[in-house]
């Protein structure tokens, strides 16, 4: 690409429009961001700093700080300690990118010979939801289920119609409207609402991925360590599901390439990678992106912890970035309100809305219409953002709980790693302990874990245990990290130096 | 089969159980049935009188009346006029059934070329629901929704864990079990909870055996007229969908054997024949599951409309008779009570449990679990047996006055067909009409109905309506007959002689 001079892009140009629903620190991320992919931006160009940008705009110097913020933790600027901010390398767009080419859906007829499907062990499915440290649960008991009974009673009376009766197959509009608007303001996702659809949690997103963008030969890559319900649900369908390394930026390209060069789908969790956290950075972005045009391969990109983000980071999407129509977006409901709600959704290229659209027909037609009609109004009444700010502190909080009790009960067997998002806590076991078997044993005194060897689909490089912190109150993340240290006691083996392990890890 | 005497049944033998959750004229039928399906009881044999019968058992004779209505209306008995009540031709059950034989669920990859899903077309797809005549839709007029609001009120505090928090991939266990007990009293079923999944709908039973019974070169018998979503969900996984005609009994074996001697999976409604109300009589089903038996071949009965009936008749199922394992049932809470909810179940042979379990959980885990609790609590408080008596009452009379205004407004252009079940009633076109344009000119004049020449898969031996008489209280129907009636005079053709039409159709 040319070298472009840095008078492409007049920081006093910048204007904050009154009238967006975007807030000021979005918009002002969202003009440099769009600069900087542009190329209008080019690397090394320096940044004015938070005090000048904001003089010029009339804005807080914290709201550009935090539109700066941003722009860092994504990758896209970087700073110079005392010589101020400038702009990252590989940070812009690729030239012209492949125009989208029209690629046919997946039949769902079949000739193979055996049923895939597999069944998790029993262990990992237990119902008992409240327990300490079933890995995918809420809080229950900090969701507000006053306000959302109340809302349901006035749906459940019939006074809404749409509560009852037949509904649409993309899910019902003003919901799909309410899931636009919030993915376009919070995720710069670039979207209508004829792009969406309202499935059953995630798992149905999956299951439709899986139904309408591969074949039997088609190959899969999924990240490894990764979320096992996407691997089970490519698995279903084709035998080539990939498993491709993550390094510190997320999915591995050049080792995908070099273990299956031409994916059909690319299952990714960038925002906060499924389950080590890691959030994919700007040029890991491009970079699947670009080859995701080059090789006509979907992204399928899982937002599952989108909105339970603790440090305040609102991650763009690879759908908001990408220009050849090759991203898949899913998110769901299950975390940020209720599993029993069965709700999430998909966001769909526009070629492929119509398959979709059949597809659903024949598989269940909709979700539950209270259900719908219920968090419309939880979303639109502004409950939704409300709890899931709430949630983003509570889990914040149980995390770092979690953390100390760890440190202080278990160092030297456990090592918790910091989260930034989510329901979970990644805990490392100390070499030479088996997870599953750990697993198991916890499981049988009231204790969930997912053990982390369970998260790879090829031989674990780590074991360790997924916690979840969101589900238990301080008193139940207290007793249960007891209970695992009564647990090893019983083992035969204590903490190994617990006070020096202490001081490191927190 | 050796002739058996008439002393293998006695009749002062048969005792009515205090203790069982059957009603005493349900214990009568089922001891009859036996007996005659066993062969205690064989053709010809003379039944005792109602009164004889009722003074042996110390019951009322209305009893032992309806216990015989119900033989009679299925085919296991005549009536000689005065000569008394014997049994029928070809009752018993055929000597061994061949032994089950595990037969393996399909796989869900695929190698064919083409996306098969089908679309309706947008008319018949309005979501407009409460308008006349929608065939599908219930009397949402009518729907107890103050009691509904309150048990839902109730479950969506959180109060009931199981309504907020995961859930079990067969659906919650109060609700299969609830199910079962229904299922078991009311049709004769032989079950167990473990062998209900709950599902979104039917249509979510109809695709996973699409999915797990079918294979891409499977073929399939579905009705000739039939349910059109049934048709084109398998259509969707297996190009040789073969629509066997219907007969007056039902589906006609013969003719099936001669399109296609080999069906993997035969598609039946025999309680409500869909579109056409026929009841299979016992003679067809007992041939039916010996073909199915036979040839290895499932048959999924979609009892729809069972607890639908006006005549009071809880006619058994297919899977009652089924001793070989073939039988796959299926019913919708759609009909019964909300579409929206989104809920119904499917019962599956035991080897096939495990398989429908992992499908589940890869498609979308388990329905709406709000929905499930408030369901639970319905019937088991006694509200879903009081709301579809109601219905049962309520559905008969609309149809009566769809029926009469019909005849009254348009004889000689519409035949209303009598409907013992269900929401819709049949009306027979006028040769010469075309049912496609007259339903879309309709549609636009917001009167929603369903071509009948749309539920043949091939040419159409019959072109008429269906109209939904469930849906529209008594206003709507006599409004919505006159806007057909007004649709018909801008044609330019006048309903011909209705009077005479009127007096022969009533």
């Amino acid at each position: 690409m040319a070298q472009k001079s840095q008078l492409d892009f007049r920081f006093s140009d910048l204007r904050i429009d009154p009238e967006s629903p975007l807030p000021k620190q979005r918009q002002i991320y969202a003009a440099l961001r769009e600069a900087i992919l542009d190329g209008k931006l080019n690397p090394n160009d320096v940044l004015p700093s938070t005090r000048e940008l904001a003089g010029e705009l009339g804005v807080s110097r914290n709201t550009v700080l935090a539109a700066y913020e941003l722009l860092l933790a994504e990758g896209y600027i970087a700073g110079r300690g005392g010589a101020g901010t400038y702009v990252a390398q590989n940070t812009a767009r690729p030239p012209a990118s492949l125009p989208p080419e029209r690629i046919e859906p997946r039949p769902l007829s079949s000739t193979a010979e055996v049923m895939r499907v597999e069944q998790l062990p029993d262990s990992w499915e237990s119902p008992s939801v409240a327990r300490p440290f079933r890995p995918s649960s809420p809080a229950f008991d900090a969701f507000p289920f006053t306000t959302w009974a109340r809302i349901v009673t006035h749906h459940s009376r019939g006074q809404g119609r749409f509560s009852v009766a037949d509904g649409d197959t993309h899910g019902q509009l003003p919901l799909r409207r309410a899931i636009t608007e919030h993915l376009r303001a919070a995720r710069s996702c670039h979207c209508e609402p004829d792009q969406v659809f309202v499935t059953s949690g995630s798992q149905l997103a999956l299951f439709l991925c899986s139904m309408l963008l591969i074949d039997k030969d088609d190959a899969v890559w999924t990240e490894e360590p990764g979320f096992p319900d996407a691997h089970r649900t490519f698995r279903a369908r084709t035998t080539r599901v990939i498993p491709v390394p993550v390094d510190s930026s997320g999915i591995d390209i050049e080792a995908g390439k070099a273990l299956s060069p031409q994916p059909r789908v690319i299952y990714v969790t960038p925002t906060n990678q499924w389950p080590l956290g890691i959030v994919m950075p700007i040029q890991r972005r491009l970079a699947l992106l670009q080859f995701a045009a080059e090789r006509k391969a979907w992204i399928v990109e899982d937002d599952y912890a989108g909105d339970l983000r603790y440090d305040g980071k609102a991650y763009s999407t690879l759908q908001g970035l990408d220009e050849a129509d090759r991203v898949i977006h899913l998110g769901t409901f299950s975390t940020t309100m209720l599993p029993g709600l069965r709700l999430g959704y998909i966001l769909v290229p526009p070629d492929l809305v119509d398959a979709f659209a059949a597809a659903r027909r024949i598989i269940d037609r909709y979700p539950n219409t209270l259900a719908q009609a219920g968090l419309t109004d939880f979303i639109e009444r502004g409950f939704y953002h409300r709890h899931i700010r709430a949630m983003q502190q509570l889990y914040y909080e149980r995390h770092q709980l979690l953390q100390s009790r760890i440190v202080s009960k278990l160092g030297g067997i456990l090592e918790a790693r910091p989260a930034s998002a989510g329901t979970f806590t990644v805990a490392n076991l100390a070499s030479g302990i088996d997870d599953v078997a750990l697993a198991k044993g916890l499981h049988a005194r009231g204790i969930d874990s997912l053990p982390l060897s369970q998260t790879y689909a090829g031989a674990p490089a780590l074991h360790g245990l997924l916690l979840g912190h969101a589900v238990a109150p301080p008193e139940a993340i207290r007793a249960g990290i007891d209970g695992i240290e009564r647990f090893f006691s019983t083992w035969g083996f204590a903490p190994m130096n617990a006070a020096k392990k202490s001081a490191r890890a927190t």
